[in-house]
């Protein structure tokens, strides 16, 4: 039997002692303790990590602690939208986001050609540069071959990044694949239109690629999956990972609840049903913003694996 | 100015006059009745409707109520998930889902071959008929051509199905397109692998269907958008009308807030920033379960539509 | 077993028609339609309805609803906080509250003397006149005795408002108490407090009227929870019939979930453990707006009962 | 102009460097950085702070932490809900609180009397205990006079705890007054009625506690709110330095959003509607649970607080 104990605050306290003590306070506290523990076992016991995460995170400064994660290979395989993938790229490309307020005044941003997410903003040049990044991009691939299954595309993307603080360029680095099942959903999607347009011998393979996401495991091969936020990403893996047996470790992290019957805020228990994680596996769900219960619950798993001497 | 007024209860009260007195309730009940009043205006300004909604919804009853409005020619542009599509095609033939609750016992529905969404039980059984349709639909459909836009193979498999509850045969008979940009993230997305591994030429093109969604419409004409839930859905009707000048009614139905910067809990207003809703266009946002807050929503529109002729 | 069903709108749909399809739609619609059973169930079987809501729910136009019914008998017992009594007297009295957005304008609503709430607007004017009122019906009441327990003050005050709209009067009217466990947190604490500091013998007794609540019903009693929104008034009544040995029946309405630990937001599983409800008891959560989802549930029941003779 | 910037983990990072990191992230991460340097703010400025909190945050490990600040003069006034009183002194007087699931099983809970609140269990035992403890200090106090004020009640019983971690005992040893405008809604209220049968004389004088809270500041004073969770507790704090003129500072830390009208998840925006925080104030919403938002950036504020020598 586990006791509530009283949290007390140290001069110079660490994340990973702070992170500890919250494990024994109680509602979401506990369950971020938890959540760092999952992680650490996840690692030791050889899991396969499946990575999902939304492109809000990337707008965000997350982004650069997933490459940070994906160099010291935490995760092997990463499935994100494809929102993630233009902002990556512009800020690879030395393209700043700016902060502001939720309730910032949207007509004085639509007038300065500032595009809101929450408290943060993107320029209007920000996209119009990364389009002709883009083309180049594009022209470059199209003379390497015609046909693309998306996660090769943001291979060869990735590698022309060379940015520590970019997850493709990490990912593309250190060989662990990047999906987006819907590629086309966002301004990338346009620019690969265009493309076409003039070349109708250019296609992207999303059917292809749902083989490559299946053959990234076994049946045989422990798996776990890190969950950030919901939508097709989340989706995506816990549907490759069913596939393959189902997953022996699920780390959901969201701000949605099941109430409506959204995969975005399905329980790991719902989960079980399906078989997507096993029925003897071990899961949890935090709920609140990723954007500060992920650093908490992976920096404790970092410092832990780190002392294990299991961190690469 | 406006007041509250008190609500009172009459025998045999009609939807349409409780989401009047709504109305004047406050809360989120106001924000139904402006709902409402928005659906009609977006009809009687001709506006061109873009709806979206996600994979939950077709799971739940709402299916019907979408196929009937489809039917109606409320919407002109239907965007969904692929789960949407493989659930309304299984209903279609004569697939039962399962009431249960939201706490069930999900060890007990492994055993039994239930996978469970919320409050609802899809069986094992379901999926497994549903793949030896696909297998039967995708032979007749790569024998007419090899390759397909989404909305292309989703308008042949509409008009198979002859049910009338059904969104997808209700779109295909009345010439409204319905796009999907993550095609393959579900069972179907295996299929296709499947298929394709026998028959590389088959192929699913979903940069031409970019261009497929962007040409619904034009910058002169008036564009609303209704979007059911969050995620890609709601994301690729904003993108394919903001490309088109951006809308000038925007509804937003929806159990997500903006705090954790997610496009499913983004405000109308920050799609202003974006222009992805006109600066003066008409906007509503509803907090709360779609279950309910649409068919209250577009059922006082329906009445009020039926009422001025407007309706079909 | 019970399996999901197409919605379908027909044309002049009433409400109880609605709710009776939302029963088989899935999700909080089915919650819903539960809800509205449950309703039934607790009349038909005699169970004494204690009614717990917040003061927001009187702000708005749900207050005429609680009036109408309260001269209905469908509750016995009710427990609010101090906000819903301020404004219900405002209200008896001709003050209007006025409409507005979430997102109004709040600097120019505090130089206008507008006090924003939600979508809603109290005016300064209306506390002002409020504390004349107050002054008034204290001088009146003290007249008659120096000690009051909360619930007889809020008689002697219902029986002055003459409004047939008024939560308060129809209470008095009916007999039926209302509770106020902190009657002090809001402008009438303010106006007890001077009216005390010049009589010094004037009294409120919040202990006493623990006493009232608790024999309001007894062990023997069916006793029925309908909990609107969360704090003090939903735990008042639910430890008021923990004390007599917790309720047959459950209805929970909130916008709150349980991971935070809050009581708010605490599941009928979870009451269970204290005894609050009794273990074969009869609960159902509906998670969403009060504003809407009481209304549809308590329509229903309003209907049904009427049909089969059992509303009075 | 403030940029985004990517976090990266360091060894060893302490609390205060993530929290400041975080405050570039964006989000709820950027909220959370804000937060901190609002409470440092309001002690460099020498703003008296108002704190409250739910019982919830008392039956978990938070207790300690708040004990603490107290200890360090962090807030000037309390308020809380009696649960909070409640289970403070149970827990000084050694009765632990057990960790368990949010999906535990609820009938084993009753079985076993264990009163589950979200992932905690407080046993029946305890409030036995509690009930002995209670009427033994009802007695003691009883002795000194027969009419108390709540807070003044508060203490009396704060004193006798002798234990760093309550706070109740923090408070009354460092003379920082304890509010609780509903002291009868728990089972203290079920104790001081029992107690008040035998001695009719027994008063607990709310609308006097009124005055009392009035008079923890001035028009003068510069004031500052952290109010953690909704409620009563929350409200009267605000009303508190409403009348007093409003509040220079304002840090809410919540679940709820403001989209049914609650004043739990009101914004602070509403808030200078009312004057209750004042029209420049310095004001942050942070959405998420206390349970790791509040340790995050009040152990930022505490860290930057002592290293510029203000923390006592």
């Amino acid at each position: 039997m586990e006791y509530i104990k009283d949290l007390r605050w140290k001069k110079g306290i660490s994340v990973k002692e702070l992170v500890k003590q919250m494990y024994d306070v109680g509602f979401q506290a506990t369950e971020i303790g938890k959540a760092g523990e999952l992680i650490v076992r996840m690692k030791k016991n050889k899991a396969k990590i499946y990575l999902s995460f939304t492109s809000n995170m990337v707008s965000s400064g997350l982004r650069g602690f997933f490459a940070q994660i994906i160099e010291k290979k935490i995760p092997s395989v990463i499935c994100t939208t494809v929102g993630a993938i233009e902002e990556d790229i512009m800020k690879a490309k030395g393209e700043k986001f700016i902060k502001t307020t939720f309730n910032a005044d949207d007509m004085e941003n639509l007038e300065k050609g500032q595009n809101r997410i929450g408290n943060l903003i993107i320029k209007n040049a920000s996209y119009e540069r990364f389009e002709n990044t883009m083309q180049k991009y594009l022209r470059q691939i199209y003379k390497k071959k015609k046909e693309w299954a998306v996660s090769e595309m943001l291979k060869e993307i990735g590698l022309k990044l060379k940015d520590k603080n970019s997850f493709l360029y990490q990912a593309a680095k250190n060989n662990i694949p990047v999906f987006c099942p819907g590629i086309t959903d966002g301004s990338l999607g346009f620019h690969l239109y265009i493309f076409q347009q003039d070349r109708p011998d250019f296609k992207i393979d999303v059917v292809k690629d749902f083989g490559n996401i299946l053959f990234t495991s076994s049946q045989d091969e422990k798996k776990g999956i890190i969950a950030l936020g919901g939508g097709i990403a989340k989706h995506h893996i816990i549907l490759a990972t069913l596939l393959n047996g189902g997953a022996e470790y699920a780390l959901y992290m969201t701000t949605s609840t099941q109430y409506s019957g959204s995969l975005s805020g399905a329980t790991t228990s719902e989960a079980k049903s399906w078989g997507k994680i096993r029925q003897d596996s071990d899961a949890i769900t935090v709920i609140g913003d990723v954007s500060y219960t992920f650093p908490l619950a992976m920096i404790y798993a970092l410092e832990k694996l780190h002392k294990e001497r299991i961190l690469r």
